[in-house]
């Protein structure tokens, strides 16, 4: 699905767009905005972000020809049209912002209302979150965690090589990059306790996920092939996967994390289509074992997404504690949503899957800080002299994201922030 | 909260309602009916349902004075206004089907629209379920389980005692009773086969147990108090947790069940509100260990629920094959959306909170076939002299519930039923 709109050598017209480092003409990301008005849909192009259902309203755009889909608070009338329609959209306004077609470029009145300079726009959450369900499609975190929860004999589970492991999350909980993460309270019990006690966590993670996110719904019985997965997914988002490590180690027996992961999940505001990202496909890791033929990919559906993790300490600098790569995940996005279906499953438009922590192989490309800390052994120095194994009050968890390759334009994700907030005791 | 509403004395006007086994006066449970035409919301009253949306029309009831709430496909708008709003239309509601206020009674043309015979009503998914969460309340059930799972050494977990234990199911396939349900495929591995397989589950189970309906959201950061969540509670449906368990065992370490159980759950048609069950309210069984103080409860929240599981062939008799009673859960739905808030999770209105499998102590108290056939050692014999260790094709599995004590009517919650379709291999 490779054509005009990834050209690397076309330029968009708007000042600052050539050259911007996440949002240059080739990328076009969805999101929601408000400017203290209605929210509504725009896509963000270098510094500014064209709003779309003034460009809906215009004419310029109209992917349903029955009613209105940008102006709304959310993405999912839009995804709900179908590929077909991402598609002409993105070609669409690969045409308007590229200047081929010049309607928006030379009416200075609409693009005087339509392109609204980035610092303007107030990002909000870019989607109804239907459901939310996490994956495990790391083998190197898989393993780092199972060794620290279970000891080394028992770390990678014996359906892991099989099963891309998943648990449902909460949605009700999941929100947009920027916002304050209260540190939760939950039942804490070390293990020399005789009993539990009620408390703040004091454990508190975060796990440096991709979210993938379902753009097609499927009929209760349906089951998807990778193939049919693969292009249900509408587009990625950076994830934070809030964790309170306490909470979770003594509850998760028999029937998996629960409160430890529902108190907070956020998500990038901008949602990258797979369109954008289609010249950074690359092949999923050798198998360990044979896979189930529902789980072969005729496509390669990995992505070459690079991943950063930056800590700043409450007036302090960021300093990037982990790098890796989206690309050694065990199972693709596609693989997660056809085992999802397997059983006949549902999914709405607006299912939001989490990849799972991605981890690298050395100690500096672990997705969260369990890891990078290995469960306290090895504190992680920040720029301010003090060192964590978690996460303290006023620390900012910054995820970026980036795809980088010869030959392509550079596509970004931006920024999923979060700021940990006291507890409320 | 006892008043009126709870009189066994009143009886209804309505022809056949005094004296019925399941929607006496005294009832009055919520559900959402067609009758070709638009869905809406009526209350089941003898062999009749009531239309409130004519109702609402008439002016005779008027939840909300802006906007109309029941000329609508689900529950969640009426649920939305809250517990002064569905107590004042419980009362309103009992005093037309009483006769106290004569209206309705009085008014042939509307009691000819509004007062529809059951077998006419189609009844539909009553509430839009915002999401699904499923507990493990039952001491037995959680024992027998976890010494067929894991050996009679580990079958409670460490932290049974002290968590209302739950995970978060499924939403998306959450069906009325009364539909077929196609056995699911999935991943399988017997203990002694070197690979999982694809195919149709051969274990396939239901689990009898009670649904809470939340009709109060909370915000995020916010927890409840155990009266605080019993006062969220609109009401109760029977929940059939449709589980494949031969994939359930294959795929729930570490993160707990998923495709397993995300192929269907079944819930009665009518709500049956908390307000009605006020008179059966009962102690929680005594505890084994003391519980945090966020769990303790200051009024009995259990519920004195008589279960029923019938059991039938194709083409063969219903037998019954478990009788228990709720009363002896030993977490409250109360205690467990206080648990469920204690991270700060938001609640949302139409959550739909499982109680677990109900399981007495006495073997034909089992609420599974997993238990009642002890892992297939004990085949449960049916009426046409076949026996199951689990479902088979063409079975209609109903749960029954109601509510009878002295000096009180009888409530009952109706059927919860469903028959097993071959799997679409």
């Amino acid at each position: 699905m490779r054509d005009e709109t990834h050209d690397p050598a076309r330029q968009s017209w708007v000042p600052g767009a050539a050259g911007h480092p996440d949002f240059p003409l080739q990328n076009l990301p969805f999101g929601v905005l408000s400017t203290g008005d209605r929210p509504r849909v725009g896509v963000a192009i270098g510094d500014h972000v064209l709003d779309l259902a003034a460009l809906e309203a215009a004419g310029l755009v109209r992917p349903d020809p029955e009613r209105t889909v940008f102006d709304a608070p959310a993405l999912n009338p839009f995804m709900a049209l179908g590929p077909a329609a991402w598609q002409a959209t993105r070609e669409a306004l690969s045409r308007l912002l590229g200047g081929e077609d010049a309607r928006l470029r030379d009416d200075p009145v609409l693009t005087g209302r339509a392109l609204i300079p980035a610092e303007r726009a107030m990002l909000q959450l870019p989607f109804k979150v239907a459901e939310y369900t996490d994956f495990y499609a790391s083998r190197e975190h898989a393993t780092n965690v199972g060794t620290m929860f279970r000891g080394p004999d028992n770390a990678l589970p014996a359906n892991w090589l099989h099963i891309p492991i998943g648990y449902n999350g909460r949605a009700s909980t999941v929100v947009v990059s920027g916002g304050g993460i209260v540190r939760p309270m939950g039942q804490l019990k070390a293990p020399g306790d005789q009993a539990p006690r009620f408390g703040a966590s004091e454990r508190l993670d975060f796990e440096l996920e991709v979210g993938a996110v379902v753009g097609t719904a499927t009929a209760m019985g349906t089951r998807l092939s990778t193939a049919q997965a693969d292009r249900a997914i509408f587009g990625y988002v950076l994830l934070n996967d809030w964790s309170a490590r306490d909470i979770q180690v003594w509850e998760y027996v028999p029937l998996g994390p629960f409160q430890s992961k529902a108190f907070a999940t956020s998500i990038s505001p901008w949602v990258v289509t797979a369109a954008a990202l289609e010249p950074f496909r690359t092949e999923a890791p050798g198998r360990l074992a044979p896979l189930l033929p529902y789980l072969h990919e005729d496509t390669p559906n990995n992505l070459d997404l690079e991943l950063a993790v930056d800590l700043a300490p409450a007036d302090g600098e960021p300093a990037t504690i982990a790098r890796t790569n989206a690309s050694g995940l065990y199972y693709s996005s596609a693989q997660q949503l056809a085992h999802h279906t397997a059983c006949g499953c549902a999914m709405s438009v607006g299912d939001l899957l989490g990849s799972g922590t991605v981890s690298g192989r050395a100690p500096g490309s672990y997705g969260s800080l369990l890891e990078l800390a290995w469960n306290g052994a090895h504190p992680v120095r920040l720029s301010d002299g003090t060192s964590r194994t978690f996460l303290a009050d006023g620390d900012t968890v910054t995820l970026r994201g980036w795809c980088a390759r010869d030959g392509a334009a550079r596509i970004g994700f931006g920024a999923c922030r979060g700021t940990i907030l006291p507890a409320h005791a």
